[in-house]
């Protein structure tokens, strides 16, 4: 990796924009935000700033694109796709102090700093009555920049979207300085382009996100929470499908392979479950809404789907204490797996009806190349999250062999008309992939939108376009 | 506007990839694909052609391109901003065997040629079970390929969403004759540029759209639909609002001045409403849902907030017939005005709490220029369609000073945040108002994106971008 050195003139002015307390060149603040949740990759830039606002940011992407240095711009740093970091050095643009949170209760919209947290957001709107859906596993730490930028799900995008389905208008600082507004504050718009929905999801290199116009709903003020204990993996998959084909659109079914929840539960330490030694699968169900009645009626709908299958005793969370305690089971589940060894993460997704197909093939894959994996994910959205563990692989054949299996899951999530990613982005660690899922040509129009946004390649280089391209 | 002649060796070479049978160059023909329905416009092509697949629309577009003929696809031309219109003459593209339908049942996802009618794929939905719920106006003649390029709305969109939040994955022809999947069948895709949303709302600018993938939901099986008369309009955009504020989100929220329900109740004949002469504005409000109780019980919580106003008796639709009776009526309406006058019709939008603001505006405005408007339009979202009538106004009035006013219209759209089209598109009759919602710098990166997708700007040229840019 070529790393650009940042000329000494440039910190000056670097330090003229941001002021002296806000710019760090020790290596303790630049290795810290040189690493986020992907594997143990360490990339830091040579410099961090902290800018305090929009204009700031757009006179630091202004002097960049004259001196032709790259940034990247950090958030929280849970990204699992590598996005946010600085592989060839430069300036490391945190976010940080952009985290102002406003809900207009008027419009149901919030408005809100990139740096603003998930959990902090949905708290905020919750006080005044309203919703903000999209819940990423790490909402407790992740930003609405960052949720915006890898265009994050979570656990209820199976109802009610993902982050993109979310945002209305984006204020963003362009590579070459430029502010604007992306849109209008409207549910709907049909004026030109849309570089709202172009902007989510870019992975922070078409633009420095600014400021977030999101839609709120009303909240509700109930919900039914099932644990489902499967006797095969792959009817837990059946199932998901056969859910909704009953009429049922739950708003959270969640999919963990048994090694998922059981390393759940020991790296939690706090939570006890009684699960069968055959059980292969559970799956995590909510349904939620306004009246008790109705989300009783629905639940037994639920339970009439899963009892067609081989399952074990289902677990109702009867207080919200038991609700907390399942849902902190399952957001914890990729830390606990990724604390047990070193591991890839692949964030597959493919339509619903495909998931056994896809389940099936991953294990299949896994025996030919010699890995284990742990299974669990969205399965309400057929994203499944394949977790590859290196255990006592040699490191061998964890660097030559474990990609050609990586490459061969992908190529089976694209033949069932799925894709690489459906919430982790594809940013540094799966770019290499991209030419499965796309034609040349149409990398070719990837690209060129990148160079029109960002003629001198500053903003984020190397990450979501392949390295031969 | 200059109209690029045609060459007399390429209608030989489209005949040929056509047949004969489906190339017409007689004027009943190109003047019936001339037009839309955006006032009352006429640019017929110099040649109509139907192909028979996407194969066939790929070799059309790279003749085309080396000819460097304009292309215009044609829809359904329902239109209200003159998309389709072929305004530099050229080919004109009608999509209309492309009319597939498919609805895959297990994964709730239909497959759809751009030619299939929006209400034929609804009604083919609902007879697996499925709900589409895009519903715009013109649902019985317009196509979804038609919706895709527009990003049409229509009366749900307030609880549903636009076309936009059900486009998946579009197959699409891009102007160079390339065939490409802008992304995959999946409910969640973090995976490159979003190409699908980019293409969406395009209106036929970027790439012709071929096959389209859309997500549907499990139907519902219960509706609740009323009719609440004001006798202040400005009273009936406040209980939108308050509505939403009440914690309802209603399946349809529909604003009607009273002009707009006079003259749709003429224009139709067969409804009969008994209107006190002081009623200036309704509200149609529907509620869905599987569960006639809970219908019953939000239709209370409506009563209780519209009470707050000043009404007259409120009209509830007991029966299927009243309730197609109601919504023919609020159908019909946009056509029904159309017919009494020669007129211009904008698509403003704003975030909804502003729209008794954006009313009152629009009428001061008419009064400044001396044009009266019938308003009606999608209130839950904010989205007034103003049909400003020409009445007994002079040509020269009509010519220079209701621009003016339409300007001045926009610009108030833009200071409360909102923009200048909420589902219509900007098309041929917006585009030169085009730099009050954006900056220069702004449009330049939209037409850098034509650019890069339709180097000699071959398809649909003269739509979207100002004139002068």
């Amino acid at each position: 990796m070529n790393t650009i050195p940042l000329p000494q003139e440039m910190i000056v002015q670097l330090e003229n924009i941001v002021g002296q307390s806000f710019l760090f060149l020790d290596i303790e603040t630049r290795t810290h935000y040189g690493h986020d949740e992907t594997e143990d990759y360490s990339f830091p830039p040579s410099v961090v700033v902290k800018p305090a606002n929009t204009q700031e940011i757009s006179e630091i992407m202004k002097l960049a694109n004259t001196h032709k240095i790259p940034v990247v711009p950090i958030g929280a740093r849970t990204g699992l796709s590598g996005g946010a970091l600085s592989i060839h050095g430069g300036i490391g643009l945190s976010t940080e102090r952009l985290n102002s949170i406003v809900i207009g209760e008027k419009n149901l919209q919030g408005i809100v700093g990139p740096a603003a947290i998930t959990q902090e957001f949905q708290e905020a709107a919750l006080a005044k009555g309203l919703f903000y859906p999209p819940d990423p596993s790490s909402r407790g730490s992740c930003t609405i920049g960052g949720n915006v930028a890898e265009n994050a799900g979570g656990a209820r995008a199976v109802k009610y979207g993902v982050t993109k389905d979310y945002v209305l208008n984006l204020e963003v600082v362009l590579p070459t300085g430029e502010i604007i507004e992306t849109g209008a504050n409207t549910l709907k718009n049909s004026t030109g382009y849309n570089l709202t929905q172009l902007m989510v999801g870019s992975e922070g290199t078409l633009g420095v996100i600014t400021k977030i116009v999101m839609k709120l709903l009303p909240k509700n003020s109930h919900n039914v929470l099932m644990l489902v204990p499967f006797f095969k993996s792959e009817q837990a998959c059946e199932a998901v499908a056969a859910i909704f084909r009953a009429g049922i659109v739950p708003s959270a079914l969640e999919f963990m392979e048994r090694d998922a929840i059981d390393w759940g539960v020991r790296f939690l330490g706090s939570v006890q479950l009684d699960i069968k030694d055959d059980i292969q699968a559970h799956l995590l169900i909510e349904v939620d809404g306004n009246y008790p009645d109705v989300l009783f009626a629905e639940a037994e709908k639920i339970m009439g789907v899963v009892e067609q299958f081989a399952i074990d005793e289902v677990l109702f969370a009867d207080t919200e204490d038991q609700k907390n305690a399942l849902w902190k089971l399952r957001r914890v589940v990729g830390e606990a797996v990724k604390s047990n060894s070193i591991y890839k993460e692949e964030d597959t997704v493919v339509p619903r009806y495909e998931l056994p197909v896809l389940l099936k093939g991953v294990k299949a894959i896994g025996n030919k190349y010699g890995f284990k994996s742990v299974c669990y994910g969205h399965a309400g959205d057929g994203n499944l999250h394949v977790n590859i563990i290196k255990g006592d692989m040699t490191d061998a054949m964890w660097q030559n062999e474990v990609p050609k299996g990586i490459r061969e899951i992908f190529e089976l999530t694209v033949s069932l008309k799925g894709t690489l990613s459906g919430e982790h982005g594809i940013g540094y660690v799966q770019k290499n992939y991209m030419d499965i899922a796309f034609s040349n040509h149409h990398l070719q129009l990837m690209k060129g939108i990148k160079t029109l946004f960002d003629p001198n390649n500053i903003l984020n280089p190397g990450k979501i376009l392949p390295d031969k391209l």
